[in-house]
């Protein structure tokens, strides 16, 4: 495998943005990403967009990608529209990755969006629900489910139960997840959500399932996220060559329940295996915090502490700003938001920025190597797809 | 890059199949796939699945890679869901090939599938119709378009306007593509068409749009396709490596009205000169006849005759079973049928038995070198998509 560099990143503010067509935000982050990398249009020989949810949200149910960068000059090119669920962008980067890698292309443009705000909720609910296995769902939920809510916030819930989360010291930490997540969101100015808030306001906050409270799960949200990824020799010839792609992973859930390892760890095995990197190495990572308990229990899946304890990263400080492994920088799913197609990509462009030293007031200090994990869907008792990427300078 | 070879291929029959589900039609074709190439699913290192319309048809938005493949044994390995509307299939294909060629991978399931047959009509219409920009199809056919048919219809007879197929030769060349699609599919078992028709019958029948009739237009299907994609190590292994993939163009259409060379032109270009064939080394083609007009179109975009010559090729017998240049002997769109992330798929398995000599009363004798275009959605004057992949023995 040829070396494959991030040459540009890109993203726009995510948020509730009910004005704003997709394809307003798609052409704010490719221009921006394009600039970024100091190319043009003509320079892109490829494009793979992630998107989830646009033919149940916006009826354009086919070619979104075309659809959405038609203004951009780029159509002409190869494109290819990717889903996988909430992993949809993150699955096109492991896409562009590998197309570089092998040499096919020397200049790929990565694309995620999504517009799931809409005046009506019950349509946002039941289109980021059909990120189930919809048989499943009616058989599990009962045959009106995901109507009036996210039914992964129950899926969530019953991981919580069974990982032994509702005794306080779990709850407390789960709590913690969200004031840490919204402590580095108040620090990021494309966030959703801006605002400090306290142990005590996440934990009185409105019940959504088992533990979850609202601010330990993660926002409906709008945004748009792009990279460009490219091979050494012209990442050299523009002087963009200090973001290395040094681990694509993407597994699928096995679908059997409780079948082990699950496709986290196995997604992680693999990435840390294919960049020599272990979890001690890593100096930043962003994770897919759809809820507090989701991050909770990555820590483990990740290896980022021994199994049981997790808790203990996030009490002792560790995963904020300013510890040993800060953990979601940019705010993670609960506070930056979760716009699915487009929460792997911002994730990439984050830790992009972050190794280039370009955060601001959220920069983690020396960040070298970095990690994100992406999970999209749910098969039984697993994320359908899972990606794993590690990045250096 | 590496060579490339079709190791399995399967098909289940294309219809009108409102009993069985998605997942029913997937699981035939994988199986038999999986079989014809004599692996099992264990094998398998990636699945790469084409879907156009399931998220408007069958409310499965998102994963349903991971849904349809969930009792084949594949959940576990990457998997990858991709759309490029009625080129869902062969982006699929050429993103397997590139894959095994850059040697990622030594065997890479590729699969394509369809449900848009509904008791409710209008609903398969709005998916269909849901591969143009949406925007753009209220603009030109009004607020209220694509609930009662399929506005393709509209685009391809106004393609035949542009071309002068108002004239009465041309009329009949493409009621002749017509009778010689369904003279195919009538030798083909897994067509959804079995009947003969006369010239005169596709000529008086209901008019669509145009110059075009029913029976020049492909009609709404059912079905799934499945093929293996191996290394040469591994088909060699196994001993299937008869059919080798020599060259997988895609790209996307331009959008801007009149761009020239359109997508099929470029794709075309792409495919030729990297395999180092030309037109006149083709045995047998599939192509996109979603109408006559395309078809006849067609001729002249992939150079199987002089501009100007295209009906020529129908009228004395070129393109027939037995002529020089078979095309469409499985039917094509026309008469084996369409459903739409399945086509791409269904051209490649038709040509991959043709070149293995298995294709009984349709066989083309002698079949060596084979072409297969599939063409998907639509930006302004061209296909928003378009692949083109050529096959030898």
């Amino acid at each position: 495998m040829d070396e494959v560099f991030v040459s540009g990143a890109a993203m726009t503010s995510f948020g509730r943005f009910l004005e704003r067509p997709p394809r307003d935000l798609v052409e704010e982050a490719v221009r921006d990403a394009l600039s970024d990398a100091q190319i043009t249009p003509a320079d892109v020989q490829a494009a793979i967009v992630g998107n989830a949810v646009g033919g149940l949200m916006q009826g354009q149910e086919s070619i979104r990608a075309q659809v959405a960068l038609r203004n951009t000059g780029l159509l002409g090119v190869p494109m290819i529209n990717v889903e996988n669920a909430c992993a949809s962008s993150s699955t096109a980067f492991h896409l562009g990755v590998q197309a570089v890698a092998a040499g096919t292309y020397d200049c790929v443009l990565v694309a995620g969006y999504e517009k799931l705000s809409d005046p009506d909720k019950t349509k946002s609910f039941r289109a980021f629900n059909a990120s189930m296995d919809l048989d499943e769902m009616r058989e599990r939920f009962g045959p009106e489910a995901g109507a009036d809510r996210s039914v992964f916030m129950d899926l969530y819930a019953s991981m919580g139960e069974d990982g032994g989360a509702e005794d306080d010291g779990d709850v407390e930490a789960l709590g913690l997840i969200s004031v840490k997540n919204h402590h580095h969101g108040a620090l990021n100015p494309r966030a959703q959500f801006r605002e400090e808030v306290t142990l005590e306001q996440v934990l009185s906050a409105r019940r959504v399932a088992g533990p979850l409270t609202v601010l330990m799960c993660s926002p409906l949200s709008d945004g748009a996220a792009c990279l460009v990824l490219t091979s050494p020799r012209f990442a050299r010839r523009r002087g963009r060559d200090r973001v290395r792609v040094r681990a694509s992973a993407l597994v699928s859930g096995r679908g059997d329940d409780g079948a082990q390892p699950d496709a986290v760890e196995r997604a992680a095995r693999h990435a840390y295996e294919s960049a020599s990197v272990g979890p001690t190495d890593l100096d930043v990572v962003e994770l897919h915090d759809a809820t507090s308990i989701a991050e909770l229990h990555l820590y483990e899946q990740l290896q980022l502490c021994a199994p049981g304890e997790g808790a203990r990263l996030v009490v002792d400080g560790t995963t904020w700003l300013g510890g040993a492994l800060p953990v979601n920088p940019s705010g993670g799913l609960l506070a930056r938001g979760h716009p699915i197609g487009a929460t792997g990509a911002g994730q990439l462009v984050e830790l992009a920025w972050q190794l280039e030293g370009r955060c601001g007031d959220r920069q983690v200090e020396g960040a070298r190597t970095a990690l994100a994990q992406n999970a999209g869907g749910w098969v039984g008792t697993d994320a359908a797809a899972c990606t794993v990427h590690v990045l250096t300078t």
